[in-house]
């Protein structure tokens, strides 16, 4: 499970929101690596923990096998703005084009409902 | 990578679209396993198959470590509605609440802007 999970306070029998749903934001990072890696891990995670220090930073998931996904969850654009303009992630940004990834997608996304499901 | 990537005839050295974007929407299923998932990978890959048939499909990306993720990509909400009851993807509905996942959370979600990066 992700770091936080913004709806963790959310959710009642599954189904129903104890509170008012508040639309956010989520930027779905989509990744295939290169052939060398070598440093990924460590980045990868000193940057999970970076941006979860960060002003509106709401939670983050992540899985990869053939394809890699972390969806990180923001309250407002500005806060992905800033996020995205962080010197040290700037840095990551440059090293995972120049090395790590053969591609990646990245996508600015409004969460405008959600629901949950637990037993 | 998914099935089809929504983005791949967008793409112009990594940065540029070459046609206008078009909103679309995502639906974010994250999920975690219960004990017992018996069955479950032959549901997926033909959830997986159902879904890439229905109108309105545009691509899906999966992965799962600690956590499955899968981001469905679709042209419009009333898509995701209909698949959503389309009738062989509720009784695999019924069947993940039952016996797969012991939690599972949905986000629908409008794409308001993307962009990729490719060697």
């Amino acid at each position: 499970m992700g770091i936080i999970n913004p709806s963790t306070n959310n959710h009642f029998n599954g189904y129903k929101m104890k509170t008012k749903f508040k639309p956010y934001y989520v930027v779905i990072f989509t990744s295939t690596y290169s052939d060398n890696t070598v440093g990924y891990n460590e980045m990868a995670t000193r940057m999970e923990h970076l941006a979860s220090e960060q002003k509106g930073f709401l939670g983050m998931d992540s899985a990869r096998n053939d394809v890699g996904i972390t969806n990180s969850y923001w309250e407002s654009l500005e806060d992905i703005k800033n996020w995205k303009r962080n010197s040290e992630h700037l840095f990551a940004q440059q090293k995972g084009k120049e090395q790590w990834y053969s591609w990646y997608n990245v996508r600015i996304c409004k969460v405008e409902s959600e629901y949950e499901f637990h037993k």
